[in-house]
């Protein structure tokens, strides 16, 4: 199992209260507790974003963090992640990926919601508890400071609505969603904001491992497509 | 269409707090604000709780509220009016009615959660806002004090989840949730503790006719089922 | 209620058969059915396809036949129509159109199927026979003759999965397909290859009224998305 | 993990054709195929069908074939094994267990179906080949002679369809569905007609397998319900 942790990383260079945070950068916090797997990382500004053919052919999972330049991501990186998500490859989005590219290329939707940057305490409740992301879980956890997300929430109705968020302030959230797309499953976690500390806590680390091993890829291959003569289908009409 | 407002009818004889809210009863009050339908009630203690083969045979929508005798409801009627659903009558459950016979019949689960009686302010958003159960309503409307119901909601994950209620008291709850069972529609609706005038609020009664309409029959029968052996199937095989 | 018919409208130009069955075109064959609503038609080689800003504004439900010319289909022109389909215009998407720009935009897969023109056979089973787009249909009901559209269909799991073809040659077909997008709902309808007189099928038509009335859109507005600081917020945190 | 293979154990003792095929019974060929897990079997006649408060706390995935005697388990026995699928325990339901007791306790549906035994040819697709239980499967097998079972199956939407058939005779089934009920996964599985050598078959044996494994428990014990109070709900609202 190879885990490709993809970072924006612009944030940490820029802010002295995310770089404290996160010195090493986003990805790499969140590389350092990834279990059972081989982790590798990516940034935006490495050529190719870091998401060569070939690093990406080699990823079972990504993971994906951005949130102020996802203009910068180029198409055709876009394109290639879609195809390898559809061949089988898993992709986590955290948090503020909802507004990158490739989500919104893979759910069709604006996937826009409510923000509020307010330290509202979040609360965030398994509403699937039988669900493999959310093995070893409490009935909820608490994150005691983080940026609000608020419904309405424009993406597909998930395939699976793992987490539901409280917030403080009067709002919810589906905060952990699944999609399939192809062979490829996906993966939406809601926490994160960079100004916080929140990929050290240990909940959190728990669903994004949960997450990994539960979206890995089949074996089987994409399916056939296309003009379809098979000897069978032929001599069946005789 | 023909809606029948079904009511346990029990709190409202035995406690003054209800009988001042609901005087007539809970099933009046509903049935006051149905629009575009012919509306009968039923309770409890009437010959075969109001639902007989031809009462139930006239009905489009049911609409179901009960609480404290739930147990009292005969299991015949239970499979009657099971039946009529899979034939395409609609069903709209209310609140605590999540633990009646019927609606643990139709889910296949405990139909358990979490509640608190302490006047929590509920605020539900809407998360489906094109559904048509959902037409007219703002983005989220708020109840000042309602008996609190939490997740984990043990039902099958919901065909539509349309409102998701948030508590202040620290909880969420998947309180507008859809389901079908045969050719019948079935609304799960959480507002309306007996001791709060909720069914006098103006959103939870424009839910409850958006749902009523939402609800209705298809003009198609039931399928047919059993030893199948059509002309066509034999010819096409020779 | 106002209805778009959009059509490539290049076979029947271009090819004797299909001319034959379509003088006018297969817009003006669908449009010549819909009922309960005030029909026009648009098609490929009109300015801006005939889509304009507000020929979309005005437009409730949006049908989309298209083959063999969906690269040129100008990206700006999907781009409005897909932010049509957030805001609550419905859209039914025919047969070839699966690979239509717009459809593969609003699915996030690539859309792809197997086929073959070998007038085969197809039996359309209803699986969910209370579903609105269903009504008034028998289990089945048959095609002579259409082309073969065989699963793997690369498509997300449907909403709601209302039809499977059945396929003399031995194939199965996810043929009747429900979504959401935003506020706007989609369906997906296999038949009508344009070598065969599908859309003068009074079941395909009746299929096809049966949606343009389910995919009606909401008179709610697309939702307020962004930083949100409501007063109600502000105060209960206090 | 134990699995659990749980067999009506009556057409082989009454049928020379079946005992044939299945001279240990079908439970004996079932458990003879199962991987990576310790398999034991029970049966209808055994006391308390085989099906001890003991052998099911200590099962993790049950396997349910019965077909003519459905209606001599006991009502008791459903309830403990309905209470064991809440808690997390999976259950496989194969070909005529669609009309089980717990089959249909667990969807709130008839279940019902149409049915022919005629020999024909099943050809069974996967429409969703990431799926954990398609994994390592062709794209169609086929089943040179089964029961054909046909649409409409009276069962709520799957939350995830993996297989469809085709059948010789114009049908089509939709064979492969997941389902979830509390904490517990369920997969039902068409085929498996008493008269054929179904359960030798390689793809029939690799789907069970694989069905066994996506079914397994989670850790997570079941959640609290009831009257909740919690310190920090009440801090919380001073």
């Amino acid at each position: 199992m190879k885990v490709t942790v993809w970072n924006e990383y612009r944030h940490e260079k820029e802010s002295a209260i995310v770089s404290n945070i996160y010195p090493e950068g986003i990805h790499q916090q969140i590389a350092s507790f990834i279990e059972g797997a081989d982790v590798a990382t990516a940034t935006l500004d490495e050529p190719e974003h870091g998401l060569s053919e070939e690093v990406l052919n080699n990823t079972d999972v990504l993971i994906w963090w951005g949130h102020k330049a996802h203009d910068e991501v180029q198409d055709i990186i876009v394109d290639r992640v879609q195809q390898r998500v559809l061949e089988g490859m898993g992709l986590i989005v955290l948090h503020s990926g909802h507004f990158s590219k490739i989500f919104k290329r893979l759910m069709g939707t604006g996937c826009d919601l409510k923000w509020r940057e307010a330290d509202d305490k979040e609360r965030i409740w398994t509403v699937m508890p039988g669900h493999p992301i959310a093995e070893g879980l409490p009935e909820f956890f608490e994150l005691p400071k983080e940026e609000m997300y608020g419904e309405h929430f424009d993406i597909p109705a998930p395939e699976e609505l793992v987490f539901i968020s409280w917030f403080e302030g009067g709002e919810v959230f589906r905060s952990g969603a699944t999609f399939k797309r192809g062979n490829g499953k996906i993966f939406y976690f809601r926490p994160g904001h960079e100004t916080y500390p929140t990929y050290y806590d240990s909940n959190v680390q728990r669903v994004i491992n949960n997450a990994v091993q539960w979206a890995k890829p089949s074996t089987n291959g994409y399916p056939t497509y296309g003009n379809y003569q098979p000897l069978e289908s032929i001599s069946e009409k005789e």
